[in-house]
């Protein structure tokens, strides 16, 4: 019996989102919760802004720009035209679509709503049925040590300066104090399954194990713990993921990632490209599944989620 | 001589915007200082919003809508729209292009910089020559006390109610800590006329001459202010000015308003058409000037300034 089994997946940006969106297509929505990277969030012109939340709910709404796979599908640019017109900070991008959610989202945490209660009324409202959960209600904010820079903060390296510079180390600022949002941890705790999506294991995944109790389920519930490799033949499909790896001295490719998760997943799944690798990620102790990673297409990913999850899906018993 | 004459005048919204509008045509623009109301400023979706410090620069920059007299022509509203569909609060109607100016604002706010200073900033970028300047960087916010519903915020009044309501009082919150801002005293102090602009007597001029030290200027500089009335026959052109007077307790007319602003004001400019009353203003020990006040156009609002001021204007010398 598989039935009503529950399934976690732990969430940074597109991604993630690419592998929920496959793998609400195939496991019955109400049972899939997704805990998502807030390290990323920041502040820009008062508005609150959570980037990989709001990816995740772009995708798993339909509402997402498919060719970047974030942002809104028919943005325009009004707001931002005019705000380059008065010398403002545009470098963000922020579209007019998208600009909604970060009032929506500013104006509700001003009155004292927490990031969790907003992400789960603006699901309810573009209907997505999973629940997406932000990793933590405490403000954390990764900064990445740049070459020649120092600190710089993670919009600063990942947007502004297009992630097209060394980096020699990254913190988190704030995630001693953080605590993980509600359902976090019981809901990693009461899976049947938990999945690393393949994310940039050092700015989406390392602050969401980070907060306190996150990594200890994961280690003590090692053996339900699937992670999948964002790396295929070397490279990120999207990021620095890869070029990160080497930099923060780690193998640039699928066994860096091994040795980055084999604390806390008992699988890691690698793409066909990297077949001759399995040995060597087994060699870091995890159980390594082959397949295609690539997910450009729902119908990938879901295959993808199907492989990675066996016998916990049930296939045909999905729905969107 | 009356080359290089400085007029300073105090100003709420749409009236005082054309009223300037005016004044610009007829005096050099770098001659003019409009101290502007603040106590309508508020937050929404945590953006800072100023509105008649806004309504004047949309104005004086050629971008106001002139239809509504506020807010941008030309405007969109496909943030607001998405707004609604994600069920947030629509109720002020942030166009996008307004939008901008909020953004700009509330990041330079953040970064340490006055509203003064941002102020400053987007009259160089839209090419404002006259100075406009916040009557206070500090807080206040206008309250109103609502028959049968107690003290409700400005905004609240004005454009969610869309003051269809009986007020029964009025009240300034943060108005005794307020200091006035940079160069209003002194440009309050060094102008060479003085206009008390047609806007609202109780909410847009009232919370200007309460600041400290501003009605001590006007009182002590009498001669040299000269008030515009903001009724005609009864009513206001705009705004809840006329029903106001008579909730509060004073004539619904000029009278009424010469009663308000006889100790800061040695001149009151009336409407043609209320020339009956100028014999009351009069014996409200004002001086009475009877013209035409409705500004429907550039051209009339520039007479209405030459009239107000007369020799202080050099009619000729203006530009914009």
């Amino acid at each position: 019996m598989s039935e009503g089994r529950r399934i976690t997946v732990l969430a940074g940006g597109v991604g993630a989102a690419k592998f929920l969106r496959g793998l609400l297509a195939v496991h019955p929505n109400e049972l899939v919760t997704a805990v998502i990277n807030v390290a990323d969030d920041f502040r820009l012109h008062g508005l609150a802004i959570s980037p990989d939340v709001d990816t995740v709910t772009y995708t798993l709404s339909g509402l997402v720009n498919s060719d970047t796979g974030w942002g809104r599908i028919d943005e325009s640019w009004r707001v931002r035209d005019e705000l380059e017109r008065l010398g403002g900070q545009t470098w963000f991008n922020l579209g007019d679509l998208d600009l909604a959610l970060h009032l929506y989202r500013t104006q509700r945490l001003g009155e004292g709503a927490t990031l969790t209660e907003v992400t789960s009324e603006v699901c309810e409202k573009l209907g997505i049925k999973a629940h997406l959960l932000p990793a933590s209600n405490h403000q954390i904010r990764t900064q990445l040590k740049v070459q020649n820079q120092g600190w710089v903060d993670f919009q600063d390296y990942f947007v502004a300066q297009q992630h097209n510079v060394v980096i020699e180390d990254l913190r988190f600022e704030g995630i001693e104090a953080a605590k993980a949002g509600p359902e976090v941890l019981s809901s990693l705790a009461n899976s049947d399954a938990i999945v690393i999506a393949p994310s940039n294991p050092f700015v989406s995944v390392k602050p969401v194990l980070e907060i306190s109790g996150v990594a200890d389920v994961l280690r003590e519930r090692r053996t339900k713990v699937v992670a999948i490799s964002p790396i295929v033949g070397g490279a990120a499909l999207k990021g620095p993921a890869s070029r990160m790896l080497e930099e923060l001295g780690f193998e640039r490719n699928s066994v860096g990632i091994a040795s980055l998760y084999r604390d806390f997943a008992g699988t890691l799944v690698i793409d066909q490209q990297d077949s001759e690798l399995a040995p060597r990620v087994q060699s870091e102790g995890m159980r390594v599944l082959v397949t295609d990673t690539i997910m450009d297409t729902r119908d990938r990913a879901a295959a993808l989620a199907e492989a990675a999850l066996g016998e916990i899906l049930i296939s045909g018993e999905g729905k969107q």
